[in-house]
């Protein structure tokens, strides 16, 4: 298959493509700033035009996507709009604007995030934004045309990213890469949609 | 005690208040038009000034916030916008820009919907939207300060509401504004908090 992986230079991207590659599949590597293509994915403009440059594909694969994390009483505005813009409506306009060019049968991967149901303090936003891809998945799953499918991808905190953030996890028991990019597989290689594979450690 | 009700005028906002006066509560009802204030929620410095001219109170009971309906392939930015700065970040704003005004052991009872677990044709912004709200009070509930509580009313469609949304909801048994108003009341005068009240017909 040739898949389009968004975020392949981070810590899940680099596994899921590691992964990917080993199955056989042709991987077109995209980045906010590195890897073959660059896009930014809050603005749909520029999703739909990294889609014009790639043309077909058979997948989407998203391991990017940012939110911030503060206090509830000190978030501010634009902080709530990181999350919204980035991570939730990024997603979003990675699927919109993938529909003209996706083959029949194709699927798309995105990524939320343990704390949709296991909140952490600073994490009111990162809660409100795992738990809207979460609907959005699981209603676009009924909606997309040409036999599409897609999952959410739900992690809990990699080992790799201890040293970023293990302070905000404390007592959640990681996982690692190799994990996360197993249910990224799952997503690609099966037959099922609407699905959250939660990962945990 | 002290209720500040916002959406005071609508179909819900009316059974809401009719209840809650019946309780013997002092109500100030809010609009975007109409009742003894307005307030434009999308825009958090409304709310802060709506909260600043009524002073101090005991609950915000909100039964307002907008969204739009489209198939999903067809939704424009400005339908996704709608329903994340109106029904979303609306009551995110009226919770947050509350925390200086509301008194000690306070409460917040905010609106989401059925279609959070039950998406419908042309409902995918809804279903993210009203999910994302159920995350934002489940982690919000953990970091309110003055043992404020936080409660989410998800209705069916309402049998008042049926010559508007019917055709949205075919199949589902409707409920009532009365019903709506019991699980506010619940809300506004029991001991939960981080509850979502489903109410089904």
């Amino acid at each position: 298959m040739k898949i389009v992986i968004i975020g392949a230079n981070g810590t899940i991207g680099q596994s899921v493509a590691k992964r990917l590659e080993q199955e056989g599949h042709e991987l077109i590597k995209v980045g906010k700033s590195s890897g073959q293509y660059q896009v930014n994915i809050e603005d749909a403009k520029s999703v739909a035009e990294l889609y014009r440059k790639i043309g077909s594909f058979d997948a989407v694969v998203n391991a990017s996507g940012d939110l911030a994390f503060a206090p509830f009483a000190d978030i501010t505005q634009a902080q709530w709009e990181l999350g919204l813009s980035s991570k939730l409506m990024g997603q979003v306009n990675l699927v919109q604007q993938a529909l003209p060019y996706i083959r029949e049968k194709g699927s798309f991967t995105l990524v939320s995030g343990v704390l949709s149901d296991e909140p952490i303090f600073a994490g009111v936003a990162a809660t409100m934004v795992n738990k809207a891809l979460e609907g959005f998945v699981q209603a676009v799953a009924f909606e997309l045309p040409k036999g599409l499918r897609i999952n959410l991808v739900s992690p809990t905190v990699l080992e790799e990213s201890l040293p970023a953030y293990g302070a905000f996890f404390k007592g959640f028991t990681p996982t690692n890469g190799a994990r996360v990019a197993d249910a990224y597989l799952r997503s690609v290689a099966g037959i099922q949609t609407g699905r959250i594979y939660v990962v945990n450690g």
